[in-house]
């Protein structure tokens, strides 16, 4: 199969250029006006390519190839929304890719037997309201009603907030997805495709650490309950303890604010969440019960107050065993040996698991880079993986 | 010399409640409404007291009596400002406690040799604008022309901001002033009152670390550069020098802020600020010196850039040896034994040391507590701290 390479770096372009920041980088939030002009400009790539398209009630676009036997859909796609200052590749891809693979395949192989579909997810980065996978929570029929923020943009764009729940679907069979990595391992090991065995489960707590706002010229050190000096310790030890652990454990502290935040005050209060992922449930469990451990001897040391809230948890999901096996053979059939390896990062795979068969390929991330505008991949490993999901579609499809 | 304890918590009472906030404190910033309800209340008790009063170019209120004899004046009082959520207590003590001193006097002892004075100083807290000493700076003739906005705001309360320098004096003999500790050293000790050796050197630093922005669960741990992690190993440094150089060193970390800020992004950047005090010059350069080269040597270790800014460096202060002699036998003519302390925190009097003789006397703080609702001195302290203050100003000025 031959795919056009310099037409998938021109799409992905296009899409970059809808949403442009002046800092660089792109922004599509959910149901915005760059949300909509990109969803027309592929709506417009799936017509020419001879798709039929329609939205959902929540605003998934979706583009059809009716299949001559009956029977459930094989699907491919990604989410077209972005994080602020996002990069050119991140869901762009996976969209651009499925596109460009089945566009592909209807002119070398014609029409095919089973029904193949396109879609273009309309949120997965909680890029606009506290939500995330909304679309592909849709999809599978999991999402609450829209609040009513979230249904005044929804009509915004014309579509009926009431009517969210018709965007479920039971008949889908197959869904594969091409990503970025978004982390360096492949890059690292020098291999330019993997096939993801499994999604990483993610807890995400909020620790509030609470001692005494003092000032800061005359309270004596040794009379202190300074909440960002145990709070350094905790961040310390979150990451003392995901070393600890190794690969793939990963433990993060994204999000810290300080109050009263002056600079002549001891601070009086600190709250900071804590990301923590692992591929299996009972390594996320060990790294999540270490950091509470150590988070509450640092705090009774310190004489602080220490509240913990789980804000969110994901098991972790593993991707369909046939799935995995068939994309190892579609890149074995196009020369190339991929490795088997873990996403670190959530993808609209993990929800759609709960209703039909899920695989994801990925392809390096120069430096690791991603969510930000120096996200990019070589044209060369773009082009393979297109390739080879145009084979895994080949074979599922044809 | 008898000083009316409830006249005393009465005025403070009053003082208290202009500007109280919803959720406790007040907050009088300059040149606001609180700031002038406070002001026309203090000048209608020094009128009441038989002072002559007048309102210098920047807005501090000056109550007089004049002496026999010729020569320079004998100033008391404190800052009319807070903070946010400030407590009863700072600036308002020494203002209410001047002018009941110089009441008692009067009634007492007559009109006074020297002519003595009453000032409640505009602005020292940075309540507003970024500027703090704003009013005592402006006596000693050491202030720039106001901002535009600062000019406005001076406009608004009826005074001419091109007029600021005529708010300089050269006729002040000696400043004295009653101010809470704001510190748990007296109340730890057990001592009633204490007269001030010197104001502590300030050095206020800010360091911005900068390491690499990326996705919290595509990263392996060996592969970041977190600004974050870097942050909390610098600030637990800090802690530790100080703690290790022992009293009266201090170190603190009070502001702190993060980029982007994300639950699951690595943080890329982080900006931190470091107050270092210390009463003699060398001990705060020593613990200048030791908290540079250890955030540099972090900084190296984990491959982040780091740029250190100083912001504010402010040299130790001593207080005058004659007044501090004078308050030392004002307190023994009362019965008490004051200690010696050095304040941890900033005061008028270090900025009027560069025109007069400046001395301050210190009661306790209840828990150490200041700069919130908190804040609170005994009665019985409280009294005797204006008894001293009389003493001193009847030694000084008859």
């Amino acid at each position: 199969m031959r795919i056009d390479g310099a037409l998938l770096e021109r799409r992905l372009d296009e899409l970059y250029a809808i949403g442009a920041e002046p800092d660089g980088g792109a922004y599509r939030p959910l149901y915005g006006a760059a949300w909509a002009t990109a969803l027309e400009r592929v709506e417009r790539w799936l017509k020419d390519a001879g798709l039929k398209t329609r939205r959902d009630a929540v605003g998934n676009l979706w583009g059809r190839v009716e299949g001559t036997d009956k029977g459930k859909s094989i699907v491919t796609g990604s989410h077209i929304d972005t994080v602020r200052r996002g990069g050119r590749l991140d869901g762009a891809l996976g969209i651009v890719a499925g596109l460009t693979a089945v566009e592909a395949l209807l002119k070398e192989k014609g029409k095919p037997r089973r029904t193949l579909e396109v879609v273009a997810i309309c949120e997965e980065e909680g890029s606009r309201f506290p939500t995330n996978f909304w679309g592909s929570r849709a999809i599978v029929g999991a999402i609450d009603q829209p609040d009513a923020a979230m249904a005044e943009a929804i009509r915004e764009r014309g579509l009926d907030p009431t009517k969210a729940a018709s965007a479920a679907r039971d008949d889908i069979e197959t869904f594969v997805e091409l990503h970025i990595e978004q982390g360096a391992v492949l890059e690292t090991a020098n291999v330019p495709l993997a096939v993801v065995s499994a999604i990483v489960g993610t807890a995400h707590l909020e620790l509030a650490v609470t001692g005494r706002s003092d000032h800061a010229g005359t309270t004596p050190m040794d009379l202190r309950r300074d909440a960002l000096a145990g709070a350094a310790a905790m961040v310390h030890a979150v990451e003392s303890i995901a070393k600890s652990l190794g690969r793939p454990a990963v433990a993060t502290v994204g999000k810290l604010s300080v109050e009263p935040d002056q600079i002549n005050v001891v601070p009086g209060k600190v709250v900071f969440t804590v990301d923590l992922r692992h591929p299996d449930v009972a390594g996320r469990r060990a790294l999540e019960e270490r950091v509470r451990s150590l988070a509450a001897t640092i705090a009774q040391e310190r004489r602080l107050d220490l509240k913990i809230r789980t804000l969110q948890e994901k098991p972790p999901v593993a991707m369909h065993a046939d799935v995995r096996a068939l994309l190892a053979r579609a890149a074995q059939e196009c020369g190339v040996q991929a490795t088997e390896m873990v996403s670190g990062a959530g993808h609209d795979a993990q929800i759609l698991a709960a209703r039909c068969r899920v695989g994801m390929l990925f392809v390096p991330s120069i430096g690791g880079r991603s969510h930000c505008p120096e996200e990019a991949t070589s044209p060369v490993h773009l082009e393979l993986g297109t390739r080879v999901l145009a084979k895994a579609l080949e074979l599922l499809a044809y």
